[in-house]
């Protein structure tokens, strides 16, 4: 006995919708996607994850929406889904996984559920789901949220069903995010703000005395960041509006964020600060 | 055959000072320090810790001065001494060991040598010296620093001169600041968000899971800077100074700084949001 087959819509960008749509289409679900205005690359890349380009009619014609993009996107996103449904009459569930602060999620639902649609709250931990079996966990929460098990049941994510209503898992992803990369921006504020002072290779060296495991930590996420740090600023405002803008503290977000948009220029400009932050990281593995 | 006896003034409020001055003492230095103006409780703590309080005159007769003071103080600390040399015309080696930036050192170099005095930076990494013989690394820089190691040849402190400029050792110390309490202020705020969002057991079990190491790390540091906010606030406004206020990442800074001032009012009046970072860091302890 087999049961009809599962198709799942995923509006992707970037290495974290299409590893969510490679896991679903490498356990046999059908993973439909739009490429309306978007590149050749992005077809290239949504074909490689296994996933179906369809017309607007199809692409709500399913149980299930996954948004999973820049956070700057998600309104836009849902207002897009909205549209299609009002004019096809179509209901699916509409799942936002994004890093966006509970209030902005509230946003996003009564966009989704103006619309007909029903709506879960979501947030991703983790890195993108690799061949090696990998899954980043996909918290979700609300009242309609335990109908995405089946996404874990027959499309082989890591889903984590949370008690509590639509906010709770974008505040988990936020405070959790919050914590990760406010780390990273923070080291590399001062890697940057120690090699302007000529004091990098002694920050490096008392470093590597006394706090070992956080070097070690920065090692890892801080070369990770560079790609992804245009997305990160995004990420950062979302943090500060969770925190409250009304808090002295939202304003180390809003810093964060400013950091990551200079080094994501930087990124794709002329290397300058990201080549001294490599270099700091660099002056314990190479011979001096 | 003995050496003549090392006097050293040391200016010191709070743990650190006090520490140095019991570390100093217990090696045959003999301390000194001025209690004008300061409570019987303070008198109390330097006699503990080994100082003999003595008049202006005896306080700037030695060879050398240690300022150990909250970051708001060392320029008024350093006035003062500039102002009882001119008096005197003494000529101590005037070394601020504070957490401030390499600009405000820079000040304070100014109105130590505009009276004569000799002037090294310096910075303290760690925490006060103690019973069991811990010591934390007092880095100095400067063309006069060298004359510093007598306090680790005949006073038992771990001084470690650096190979640069006055402003050098206040780098290292801003910097290295700038990421254990930079991380503890991300820390605790976003504990304190999670928990106004109610994602406090949620993101304790996703850190617990996920990330360990830094899990454990806040255990040991939050609780740790409860009672230190106060200071901690002055230290912040320093670090953002030292990342230069016209750069975006600067504001992380201003921000822990808001927070540290919070949180020292909430330490000595109502311990409401100090009781709900405990209380987020006690769920992995106590049995539920």
């Amino acid at each position: 006995m087999t049961q009809p087959p599962l198709a799942v819509t995923v509006v992707a960008q970037g290495a974290m919708g299409a590893g969510v749509a490679m896991r679903l289409a490498g356990n046999g679900v059908e993973v439909r996607t739009s490429l309306a205005g978007r590149s050749r690359a992005s077809a290239e890349r949504a074909a490689a994850a296994g996933m179906r380009a369809v017309d607007d009619e199809a692409l709500v014609a399913v149980p299930i929406v996954l948004s999973i993009v820049p956070p700057a996107e998600a309104i836009a996103t849902a207002e897009r889904f909205a549209a299609i449904c009002r004019r096809t009459g179509a209901r699916p569930l509409y799942a936002d996984l994004n890093a966006i602060s509970p209030e902005t999620a509230g946003r996003v639902a009564a966009i989704a559920e103006g619309a007909g649609m029903a709506f879960a709250d979501g947030g991703i931990i983790g890195g993108p789901p690799r061949a090696d079996g990998y899954n980043p966990a996909i918290y979700v929460s609300g009242p309609e949220a335990p109908r995405l098990s089946v996404l874990a049941e027959r499309g082989g994510l890591d889903i984590r069903v949370m008690d509590g209503p639509v906010g709770a898992a974008s505040a988990l992803k936020m405070s959790y995010a919050g914590i990760t990369k406010g780390l990273t921006a923070v080291a590399s504020a001062m890697m940057l703000a120690a090699t302007r002072a000529g004091a990098a290779e002694a920050l490096h060296a008392e470093l590597a005395q006394s706090q070992p495991q956080l070097l070690a930590w920065f090692g890892r996420m801080v070369p990770g960041m560079f790609a992804k740090a245009y997305r990160w600023e995004g990420e950062m405002e979302e943090i500060a509006d969770f925190v409250g803008r009304d808090r002295g503290e939202s304003a180390i977000y809003a810093g964060a964020a400013r950091l990551y948009a200079r080094l994501a220029a930087d990124q794709g400009g002329e290397r300058r600060e990201i080549a001294q932050l490599e270099a700091f990281l660099r002056q314990g593995a190479a011979p001096r």
